[in-house]
């Protein structure tokens, strides 16, 4: 008789995007002439770069051709990829990290939430509140349901999780955050690396963001920090740095310093792991999307994705700042696509949710789906066109 | 401190390629002017075919403008190829299957190996030996290593694995079948349906190498069986069909008739699980590969695929009759890209492996990867070129 997984009968149903959609649908029928701006979803809508395009196109000739045709590729990814990884988003701010050391995927959705396989059921696992869903739903799928631990980011604590009083094994973190927007600086990512040496801790570092930070003293990757290449796994993503969401192409970044342990307390190198992990159960990166992704190192491709880049945060200036000028208490939006903002006079989210659509018809994404501790607060995203951005706060202002 | 999953302890190390490519590697150094041929690795060779090429250089361009961009697609895949899969392998041979029956992934590799996670740890696990190793390989990373049980395919059984006479709960079936590349009737094949139904099991059907099959009797999908909509999900790839080994598409067929058991006997139907995890843990497949697989169904790309796979099939009875010219005991090269051989006088597969490469220049892959029972036997592929493919049968005749 074939046993299911009861831990997935301990998930909450994936309500958020359904309830929002079906939010939607219903004032649609109410109002069938409203023009809704959706500032919700964290999804882009700026086109590819051109770099990105010719790249891709040529690649997929290359694959017409007996004699430059490819077939299986390194489950890892190609080297021409990894090279340019390592060169521009590494070794350009002082990184040094070695070609085995980079694991191309298709998304960090799919990293971050593959990787507690490699993690023996009993460890005790610390992810934020409010938090995007994958690390703890991919954590209760594998039996940990019980093990996680809630880290609350309140006003009072500027939206950062606070080291854990109680014992953790494996911490995952967000910076720049979804969905609060905040980053850490060097300092205070400096006690969660020195904190997970101490406890011979894991920290699972999400930096899919990174891209969006404009303050040259925050930390674009966690190996930036001292010691963090002891105790730290990076996930990077093309999704939001190059409009990549519906090309998928990903990395994470496993050093060979990095350790865990058996049962009996003998370490071992946790890279290997990953390597036999994604050999096992992964093929490999579509050949044009890593020739696409390999482009957007180019000089044309850097150009192109940046102005892109800082077309999101001139969305992102314009959405915090009206949201200041109508009076809201705001966080995020300066170094990250997402801006938080607290409901007026602690109007639960989703009534906050329905309001919004109602008087100024514009959708974003109630706090109370990304945890408890976000109830009473509300995402917009950057990831809008220009156009909407201003016609949305606009209207806000104007509610 | 981080716990390390200990089942990755019990793995056999990824022995078999990197030991053939060690192999090379030294041979290559004695002989340095040795022309070898390479029909070991089961990757196709022939460029991919015209009609996908456009579709999917179209799907480029579309990204690259505002209006046509598309950012997340659904993680299921996108109605447009998933209308054309049903129309097009189940609907032709009369099997009806609903849209949200079919998941679109990135390999049928992943899916095979992330298809366990649904299922408890004490499930008993039944595998061919020899077999594909993701099957087995998967579920020890999972816990389940002291559970999985191997049916042998020996000449006596004609390579096709027995009944279980004990109680298993999950069985992979894979057929054609990689290494040996026979096939099941479909009342061979409705043995395996009844005793899942009689037994409340779950057959996990690998399809990778339907498009294969030349014998009109022999059934191309599992459900092409009475009953297998209540016990059988089916794993099917553009890979082998259509050249994707680098482009990367697949799909699995999770029929909405199929239950699962909680530990109280409760039936639960398994498809929203699917749908669940990878809703959570994946992010969909690259848009222009979905555009590319579309173009498979095309008249033009039908047209262009079949003769590739008609190319292949040469390639395997040139290889098949070559071989029992030669005196060699042969299975499979029929309805399947794989030639299965027995060794001469009972010669270790590895002694085989290395008489071949010293004699002949020609690289295969020895039957004792594939598991104990593999021993004595020797793999072939139908999926290099016609002119390598003439030439080693050449050489082996001469051996």
């Amino acid at each position: 008789m074939a046993l299911l997984n009861e831990s997935y009968l301990e998930l909450a149903g994936s309500y958020l995007f359904s309830e929002i959609a079906r939010r939607i649908e219903r004032f649609k029928q109410e109002k069938p002439d409203a023009e809704l701006i959706r500032l919700g979803i964290g999804d882009v809508t700026q086109p590819l770069a051109g770099a990105v395009l010719e790249a891709m196109k040529q690649a997929v000739d290359e694959l017409g051709v007996q004699e430059t045709f490819r077939g299986y590729g390194p489950e890892q990814g190609y080297d021409f990829l990894i090279r340019q990884i390592i060169a521009h988003d590494f070794l350009s701010r002082g990184v040094p990290i070695a070609e085995d050391e980079v694991f191309v995927s298709d998304g960090a959705k799919c990293d971050t939430g593959n990787f507690q396989e490699l993690f023996a059921q009993g460890n005790i696992v610390a992810v934020s509140d409010p938090v995007y869903p994958v690390y703890a739903d991919s954590n209760v799928m594998a039996g940990r349901g019980r093990n996680i631990r809630l880290m609350p980011c309140t006003e009072e604590t500027g939206m950062k999780p606070q080291l854990p009083k109680e014992r953790v094994d494996i911490i995952y973190l967000c910076f720049p955050n979804n969905p609060t927007g905040v980053t850490l600086s060097k300092e205070e990512l400096k006690q969660w690396v020195d904190y997970a040496r101490e406890n011979r801790a894991l920290i699972l570092f999400d930096a899919a963001y990174e891209a969006f930070i404009q303050d040259d003293q925050a930390p674009h990757s966690i190996f930036e920090i001292e010691g963090a290449r002891e105790v730290a796994v990076e996930f990077r993503s093309f999704s939001k740095t190059a409009g990549f969401t519906g090309v998928r192409c990903a990395y994470t970044i496993v050093p060979k310093d990095v350790q865990v342990y058996d049962a009996a307390g003998q370490a071992h190198a946790l890279n290997p792991f990953w390597l036999r992990r994604q050999t096992t159960k992964f093929n490999g990166v579509s050949y044009p999307v890593q020739a696409a992704a390999a482009a957007v190192f180019s000089p044309a491709g850097q150009q192109q994705i940046q102005a892109t880049i800082a077309y999101y945060l001139e969305n992102a200036r314009i959405i915090r700042e009206g949201l200041i000028a109508a009076g809201y208490r705001v966080f995020g939006g300066v170094n990250a696509p997402y801006i938080w903002l607290k409901t007026p006079h602690g109007m639960p989210s989703w009534d906050f949710f329905d309001q919004l659509m109602q008087q100024a018809q514009v959708v974003g994404t109630p706090g109370a789906g990304f945890g408890a501790h976000g109830e009473g607060y509300f995402r917009l995203t950057a990831f809008g066109t220009r156009e909407n951005t201003t016609r949305a706060l606009e209207r806000i202002k104007n509610m």
